[in-house]
């Protein structure tokens, strides 16, 4: 199977289902306005020497409401399962319950210059208005990929922010190795980016949970896909015992945005939705695991910081079918990051491998799960 | 000044100023709707017996929205500055954002029995539906009366709750050694219950926030009443070197009702300004101290664990005034407090003397705080 | 099958085969320490009549340091998945992190007089000293019944909870419907009391964490045991369509204690895995769900609220092994409720239907997943 | 008075008078170990252009125990007390109770650059190894300097955080226009740094608690000093009318450091300390303001994500001396920073006036407040 033909394949097309009803692109995109760009930076090979590469990393960019409603705030709650990461922003989203700009996802070591370029494009942005955006506060995100990157490099530059908050549209977003997951590690498999969707109705209306996730996490022994575990079959290629120390490593950051109305206190109920899916594929959440999850409503017009009185907004008063979705939909996109990453050789010749499409197959076909073969 | 008399002594009735506008009642009850009730227990006197008393306590209970509407939820919020005590149906406040029925306060050890009389309270009202009242979460408070009271007696009853309930009624609050507030200690002089309330104009709309406190903590050194370090003045009669141990002991319990529309992460911004109310007053929140607020809006018709969609609401941007006239009632609500409360003698003899008014007015005026003087 | 046979199987009894090395036991009670005890309440049978009945409901205790050493403070701490219940004691666990006192589970309108009557115990306790204990904070939690037993009517008492205090004993517990557990609901079969436990090496050290729970969850579609969908094949006798409102609901307290030494904020990252260990079970933690988890280490002597300087206390640094050790104890001990907890008939004739055990057991089978048969 | 003369002038040279016992600098470098640097940027004048100028921000480094040992982690707590601001690293404070690495502080939109510049200091420390820290996740903070700098130019550069890092000393902490506190405005006076110090003793062990605030916060009436209503009194100058919005603007980042033993969950209860200080200078926290505080324990050798067992630790178990030090040392270092502060000229003519010393004095004297006069 040739790398472009391997990069389009997403865990459905393995024969591998899933509950619930994703929408089109089954992406974080099928919310409308969403609009996701990357910057994929793949640079030399080799030893690592520090400030000059191997470069195996990349931007996220994620718009809520898109490139041309940034300063329209949203309403946003967090969740963190365990905090050994990084996401900015959080204190008025805590407190205010809502953010505006977009969102990046990167490396550890360079999510001050995401921050950075992040303000910078909010700048620069047409819509500007030195008046009123009187001060930002972005939120940035990171997962660690020390072992494929020269993180300590830093090599994320403004300008490839600019260009990943420029590179964003709606539609179908690429997976796999690409933007910040470029380098991220799952369940000891190569993994990165990932996303999926789902579809719910409430008293008659329909709306949509997406999700994307940078994943980086988990120990192989623990992979669990739809019930099946995986990890104790695929156990080739694993990683950790090859490292210069014992402990896992790893990270998830998830982003879920829906169209439902939302308050602020309920998106962070829908945030901690999205640690159910992450269970789903086995972890227990490693101790040295920043795992944080962000969950966003474009529902309602927000009025954040503001002076007006008499603000209208509505809310879903029953969230059970939304947090059906938000758990589906976590766990479809780490298994579609993990199906669509290709094997890559980082700094100091590190290989991280991906996970074997035939081998899936056959594990999942063992246990009746492939196809939804048992009925 | 007899007894009766001194106890519709307000601080303003001796010439201490405050800052903002108070409604009517300058209480809890100037928030429309709100009811308060009170059961005192005032029993026997000389040694302690366990369960025979002497008894020095009693019960406090609001109803936000009052008894007839007391199965519409309020959105509430909620934070503890150092919980060394308890509050019940904190759990779905911090989720749902929402509670309903009325608000228990009590001592330490009679909380269970508190929160059993609420829900039997709840059961026998004429409008609970068996059907849509599946579970009741009520709100019980509490602090330690330990110094006065047979506390680890018990003797509030379920009966004394349903009494509370009953007898809660708009209007002007009593204050002093009532209800909860019974048995209390503030500053190391005789505390309890204390209220008042602020009135602040949002666009042009007028709103009120109404705080009642339970006051039974502070060293009496850390005393100050409206910038002035009262407790350094009147140093008579000071309590804890007469205990059997030396920490200073006590808690504060304050409820924050508002009418003003809020978003249920909006009260909990309300909830922390309480502790800046009490820190006016001069304590650093103690180590053994339950110093725990709830802050409430009645501002909205509020659904609550329900079905349908589309409930409207709206919500104040700009929170500045609000902020203000919940410190600023909560710091009143407490002198307040202080200054109705009568000398009582409990358990075992034990004495706490009221705050002497004429000694305070002469600490008041040497820094030129009587009667607004300076200006 | 006999219901004294059925009483005494357990999961592993069935052929399910769970991760892990469980202690003696597969209990709560595996930590050195702990003991159990239960009041269980079944009277009457027909019509509900608030206060007669009929009763399905009771009181689980739970002593993490065992009845003589009830004084003795713990470090906890607490994590709420979905916070529509009630656990008492939380605030100071919070801050503080520990607690001291038995654990006691019932359901939610009793919880009231479980405090109370935790407190009376506490009083009563013959190491009891006025001096030291000024006051105290139980835990008191909840799950609710009313489906089977007259909640409203509120049946437990004092003497109630005091006998299960007494009768709490180390070794084998009791599961499915006894103590506060006799009445619940569980993915629509009948649910209650579940325990297990796992033991795992730190550095050399062997620690047990052991978790109990009290299972009332779930709708059937989402019920998923070891990566098999049981939910969608054992379809007969739901619940939510006979009842009077479509919500589901239910909720899980469980309650995991381990002797590993850990610091209070390390305990709050256990009690986040036991949402982990739920999740396994398939549910997305919904709306009407109080899913409240405290976490337990008996590791260190506490010094709580003390004057003392130069506590000396050691902690584990890598957190994994007990991390795991939680998610798969949880997953355990909800599936032991499931399998334990026997048909009943409640109140008004409502009655919920036990798993079946050959039902289930050919499911697993379906799915290679019955005696670990896929290798 | 000159410039250079003023600016050494600290509240307490001018008669004020405060609370508990301060360490040789009154400053937060009264805790062994502690090391403080600013860089300042000052150039330019006149109409603002974006990317030109004029600036008037910089960046304040501290070292919790020094640049030798900055790799050792810390204990550390947070709180939020109005959230409207940012501080990077707390998802890790809040989950493992620790970080590594230098503080930094500056303007809202150099805080991206400003955690970048702190990794790159890491980086190139002489200590770093490329093995052991595989990731850091430093600690940025921010208030807004957005009236007086051109802060969308982000003049913040990599190499100014660098040289702060290496500026840092022990000894004497220059206050007012410094650092991150350049362009800073305190209740519509110029505000900036402050520092202050308190000692205490803990069972015959003396502690220090040392706290350093970046003042930048408060709307002129609130302003209260020592009990004196100052800000009625000071009317001269005020800025918000002159503004183009009306809300109040502002923020205080506050750090405590401590040499007592803590716990993690210790620290969280210090730093709640820190808004009570706030609280005695009369801010109601507005909406606005990111006012957020962390407190740290240099008082034991932490292991933070390690492997090691049977680390040791102490702490103390009574809070309250340490709690009134940090309330006392955060109202006095807030009043330094006023009191040290000159008046500043920035972008587009912008000119914010430091308190006048004189009519303070004044002032403080009218209420008896000078020198201690009244006893």
């Amino acid at each position: 199977m040739t790398k472009s033909e391997k990069s389009v394949i997403r865990a459905r097309d393995l024969g591998i289902s899933f509950d619930g009803k994703p929408g089109p692109f089954n992406a974080i995109t099928d919310v409308t306005g969403v609009e996701v760009g990357f910057t994929t930076l793949i640079e030399g090979e080799g030893d690592l020497v520090i400030g000059k590469g191997p470069v195996r990393t990349g931007v996220t960019v994620i718009h809520p409401r898109g490139k041309d409603r940034t300063f329209e705030p949203v309403w946003a709650g967090r969740f963190s399962l365990n905090g050994n990461g990084e996401m900015t922003g959080l204190l008025w989203i805590d407190e205010g319950g809502a953010f505006s700009g977009p969102i990046a996802i990167t490396n550890t070591h360079s999510i001050g210059m995401a921050h950075h370029g992040l303000l910078k494009w909010l700048i620069h942005h047409p819509q500007f208005n030195h008046e009123k955006q009187l001060w930002m506060l972005p939120v940035a995100a990171e997962t660690c990929d020390e072992y494929l990157n020269d993180i300590n490099g830093q090599h994320v530059s403004e300008q490839h922010v600019l260009e990943a908050c420029d590179a964003a549209t709606p539609g179908p977003v690429t997976e796999g190795n690409v933007g910040g997951g470029t380098g991220m590690i799952c369940y000891e498999f190569k993994g990165g980016t990932g996303t999926a969707s789902r579809r719910c109705t409430i008293n008659g209306e329909t709306f949509t949970v997406g999700v994307l996730v940078q994943a980086n996490f988990g120990t192989r022994n623990d992979l669990n896909i739809r019930g099946v575990p995986v990890g104790r079959h695929l156990t080739e290629n694993t990683l950790w015992k090859t490292r210069t120390h014992s402990e896992a490593q790893g990270s998830i950051i998830a982003i879920a945005i829906t169209d439902a109305p939302l308050l602020p206190i309920q998106t962070q109920r829908i945030a901690r939705r999205i640690g159910l899916g992450v269970a789903r594929t086995g972890t227990p959440s490693e101790n040295g695991s920043g795992d944080i999850f962000l969950a966003v409503s474009t529902g309602n017009d927000v009025r954040d910081n503001g002076q007006e009185m008499g603000t209208i907004v509505r809310y879903v008063t029953n969230l059970d079918p939304l947090f059906l979705a938000t758990v589906e939909a976590t766990e479809e996109a780490i298994i579609n990051a993990l199906v669509a990453a290709d094997t890559m050789t980082g700094q100091s010749g590190h290989t991280v491998y991906a996970i074997d499409h035939d081998q899936l197959a056959e594990a999942m076909k063992r246990y009746g799960r492939l196809n939804n073969k048992i009925k």
